[in-house]
């Protein structure tokens, strides 16, 4: 016996009317329905310019202690809004970001038993889309305890996707697979599409808050679904009513220079900046104690190799100095790295420092001299352990001015080490409900004692940068270190798979500018001294590394003059042609002047683009420092000569256009010194 | 900072020795390797006659209160042994079994601080291998609370799969995806695979005890990885060590034959029958109150539809014991059908029957007709109702001398309902922990009465029926049932996939036998009418319904001859031809008789093949009463003349081949009749 239960609700259908309510986007691009099925289902779908993008998808939720939240729904209430405005960033791509939406508020109730409730927000953007659920105060649902969210994405066209792996031995650092949407398997977010009509479709997640991170599984054909990350032996989520979801992102453009400047709708649809006065928090460009480590010429723990002296490190300040660089990284300063660091122990000490380094002494001296030294907490991915010696880290950070730390989460024992209220030790995975509450404990104690954070091995970024200005970057994938180490190596088109993948989600500490070209044992990296510098234009963050030693910028110094020049904080940003993981120009405005700086990056191939330059102000001149691959027959390919870098000077206005050819590995990087005004 | 592990792990690797043992199966067939890898992670591959199969692939565990069990293992002991021996089925395919195989047990031990250990036993045959953890009694490992089994699957070549979704709402019944291996989403196991080589591979698990479900989901390209099935709201396994997990199955195979016939070596991997004498479980056909619920003629609810009243029931126990039926199934008996009964509630009671339902009276009835009635318990999947009856339930079947019982799971509220020790009631996945926990518990309470069961919605089959020989039969799949209302119906292929997939795991209660061809509201089934007819060789079960009502029967008593002359219990079992999804042609002998009986189904096309009767005894002479799709211009076709029957004998020997000419939509079912010995 059994499957009844299809025909007898069918009936039902019959005599109750499904019941549907629309939004649409203001210019009437995007249009979203949600209504409840014959099954009393809650579901959505999503068009655009009429033409669908999101197929009938269901909402709801398995809970682990009580039925699930999935039929017998009714809409009891609708609301529409609209909200137009603007907001400025403290720092970021961008000075001012409009907001300008359409809100459906739709209450959902169950029209059996128990009568719970929950409402579902949709804000509608020309270029995108967020909802989430919020859950009420309610009798009959007072804690939520979530063994799944049921949430549907069902892609209407045949599609490529970019993907990289969720739930692989808890790390988040993969190459993308570029597959048909079939392929998938269980990704990531920002998971990126691209239809067979050319639509760009990115799916991602705002305001992560005390929740678990959402991975996104194909089920069969292009029926995508969340999969929330697993909680660390009990739901994946535990939340008192009321409380909301995070956001549930869609960006939609034309094309992918579209999709990169949908991305403040992450942004948009989270809280605004809680921490007030935040002048404190310093974009700035970094050099450290860290690539040697990575090289294996120095270490991060004791010894004849260690990295982090008194004398190493007083010697990088004086680089930072001369070189205008604010801070200097220093890893390996603290103890607890003589033994079996990854593995969740409880060695770290964050106060104390090795003996070979005079921590108080240091920063006095890069204080003396216009710098800073930049906090290193590597935490073993043991959040429990971290927790009880925070407060006292980040107040001695305070105490000696240090403004900036890293944070790092490396495990290969066992994910995230935590431990509950009632004292229970458990394992969970880096986004995890317990991770999430991590990272914002972190970041609140940081911001209290006025130090801007950026976590490597982090959880995803949602966009809490707004609300949190001090959680300035983070890693979250590959970033330069697999140049050093990595099998494989970042391929030549990395790059340009980032800037419409990860990079969606925000800002990315990947440490480029390695002019050297060379990884550990000398190993090539698979790029041009060019691409190297057009880095720091293409994949944002308001904290910028130069990462390679200083005795390799010194071979290199006409290159590495432009990561002296180039700024880490915009007013504006345009992408001004690209496809995923093949090239991508994108231009920034300096926010403290009105230059603009110019990075593009290719893949493999040999690439050429021609730009207008209308993004440069009518009627003002400007003098183009160009840095760019070598051209002709004996020119720069990241294979045979990727040192090959012409640099010249041009000048320029907006009725100009340029021509950019890149190098197999190549990149370009120009930098737009706008001449005084008339 | 960070990712340096891998490469001081290499560094460690070049002082390390690699160990590795190696097992291979008795005939030389199929090699397995298994090793610890340059980071300590045990690892496996599996190769059949020298080329790879399965190619490295990792195992482990998380854990969700202990690091994990991954990295920094060693073999520190290893045995081999060999086996060869067989048993006899209570019941089965198969009068006698036979256990052949080569035995690896290696010992894993970490190297680092904990120094915890499992064992991984592999079982080697010439068509397939077992493998399977066994946690030691140890000092640091006493609880093993499991968040994932990281078992990989690294197929070596590339490979057409056929795979059914799991965790969808619940569910498991689900029509197969035939996709490539790379657009595998999560599937459920049995997940079948035909490789570019022409390999038939099914991967499926043995002696599911205490444990989750173990699903497969696509990592990337051919890689596979475990998934088990969530935990209700903990860890998605609780085991106090020592104890092993279920198997881990391969079946392997030249071609789709073969792979059917290597299906014994998952009940070789089960522990032999505990239940001692079972000569009270009783193969055996059954008609009953159940197909005119499905068309919506009768109900399960009580009032004017009811199907379960004593005048039609004792109308079935007639019409059973006419017909040599031994078993009457009546659903909708019991109290409880009137509300909600498909969401986990609480209305039902397992020993009162309706008012119009006299049940002592009906079995009495029965009983001297040579009949019995069949029980039915729906339990709305709320195993914690229905465990707080189930002692009183089967006594009862017990006292009135009904020995089979049907049991159901259906929920469309939140999977499982389970009370747990502490008292919490959780809701889990009908394959998780305490749902194999719920069904062991019934199967031995049934047993303890002398009942065998069938489940469905239960856990999926693997093997247990070898221990617990009660428990004969079971859905978990789309039966008959979708032909009645089901959206989309059962296809043409249907059958001739279950066969190499669900099929692989065990028997199923299929409820073939739909003469009149017609579901709800005269909808007509995809299938002819002597397949159904063949689907009582080529699905097995110990217990087969005569699905359609006696009415319909009547109307097509010719073929209706068929389905009282077939057997339901077997000696020997051959698969003489068959392609996944295409054709299959399977011969079974009568366990109580020389007489052999042959079923062929096909798909959406006209299928011919030419079979050998070698199976035959030589030199006897057997009486083919051959029932099969009208040849010719007119001849059947499920479209345009699904009863296009033509019932012909003929005499033949071992020395003849006939040819079976299957219509669109079509089968062929024959029963050979043995003269008697000279």
């Amino acid at each position: 016996m059994t499957r009844i239960v299809a025909f007898i609700l069918a009936m039902v259908a019959l005599v109750a009317p499904v019941h549907a309510e629309v939004i649409t986007s203001p210019g009437n691009v995007i249009s979203v329905t949600i209504a409840t099925n014959g099954e009393g289902r809650p579901v959505y779908s999503v068009s655009r310019r009429g033409k669908p993008v999101i197929a009938e998808s269901e909402m709801g939720f398995l809970l682990t202690d009580a039925p699930q939240l999935l039929r017998n729904f009714k809409i009891i209430d609708a609301k529409t809004s609209t909200h137009d405005g603007s907001w400025d960033q403290p720092w970021g791509e961008w000075k001012t970001v409009r907001d300008h939406y359409n809100e459906l508020r739709v209450r959902l109730q169950e029209t059996s038993t128990l009568h719970r409730m929950f409402d579902v927000v949709f804000r509608v953007y020309d270029n995108g889309l967020g909802f989430r659920y919020e859950f009420p105060d309610q009798p009959n649902l007072k804690t939520v305890n979530i063994a799944e969210e049921l949430t549907q994405f069902a892609v209407a066209e045949p599609a490529r996707a970019w993907w990289a792996p969720a739930f692989e031995s808890n790390r988040e650092e993969y190459l993308y697979n570029d597959t048909p949407i079939a392929e998938i398997g269980v990704a990531q977010t920002p998971l990126t599409l691209k239809t067979l009509s050319g639509l760009h479709i990115a799916f991602h997640e705002a305001a992560l808050v005390d929740y678990s991170g959402m991975n996104i599984a194909k089920v069969q054909g292009g029926l995508l679904k969340a999969v929330l990350t697993p909680g660390a032996g009990g739901p994946k989520v535990t939340r008192a009513a009321p409380f909301p979801t995070p956001w549930r992102v869609m960006l939609i453009a034309d094309d992918a220079a579209g999709l990169y400047l949908a991305n403040p709708l992450i942004l948009n649809l989270n809280e605004p900046n809680k921490l007030g006065d935040v002048s404190w928090v310093k974009p700035r460009k970094y050099v450290g104690i860290w690539w040697g480590m990575h090289l294996d010429t120095q270490s991060w723990a004791s010894g004849a190799k260690h990295g982090a002296t008194t004398a190493n490190t007083r010697t990088m300040i004086d680089f930072a100095a001369q070189n205008g660089f604010g801070g200097v990284l220093v890893e390996g300063w603290n103890k607890g790295w003589d033994g079996d660091w990854f593995a969740n122990g409880e060695d770290f000490s964050f106060t104390e420092p090795y003996p070979d380094f005079d921590l108080e002494g240091l920063q006095r001296y890069a204080r003396s001299k216009g710098v800073t030294l930049i906090g290193h907490h590597e935490t073993s991915a043991n959040a429990a352990h971290y927790e009880s010696q925070m407060d006292a880290a980040f107040a001695l950070d305070r105490k000696l001015g240090i403004d900036a730390v890293k944070t790092g989460y490396v495990s290969d024992a066992g994910g995230m080490k935590f431990k509950l209220p009632d004292g229970r030790v458990v394992f969970g995975w880096h986004e995890g409900q317990l991770s999430a509450q991590h990272h914002l404990r972190v970041v609140e104690v940081a911001a209290r004692n006025h130090v801007t954070v950026d976590p490597h091995e982090p959880i995803k970024d949602t966009g809490l940068r707004r609300t949190y200005p001090n959680w300035v970057s983070r890693e979250g994938q590959r970033g330069m270190e697999y140049n050093a180490w990595g099998v494989p190596k970042n391929p030549p088109q990395w790059e340009s798979e980032l800037v419409f993948t990860r990079m969606l989600s925000g800002p990315m500490d990947f440490t480029p500018g390695v002019l050297s070209l060379k990884g550990r044992g000398g190993t090539p990296l698979l790029s041009t001294e060019a691409k190297q510098l057009a880095l720091y234009v293409v994949i944002y963050s308001p904290i910028q590394m130069a990462a390679d030693l200083p005795e390799n910028y010194a071979q290199h110094l006409p290159a590495f003059q432009f990561i002296k020049d180039v700024p880490t904080d915009w007013s504006d940003t345009r992408v001004l042609n690209g496809e995923i993981g093949d090239y991508v120009t994108i231009v920034r405005k300096d926010r403290a002047s009105e230059n603009w700086y110019l990075g593009a990056v290719g893949d493999e191939q040999a690439r050429s683009s021609t730009i207008k330059l209308d993004f440069l102000t009518p009627g003002r001149r400007y003098t183009a420092q160009i840095y760019r691959d070598t051209d002709g027959p004996d020119g720069a390919d990241y294979r045979t000569n990727p040192h090959g870098i012409t640099i010249e000077t041009r000048m320029v206005t907006s009725a100009d256009t340029l021509t950019l050819n890149l190098a197999p590995g190549g990149g370009q990087a120009i930098r737009f010194l706008a001449s005084k005004a008339k």
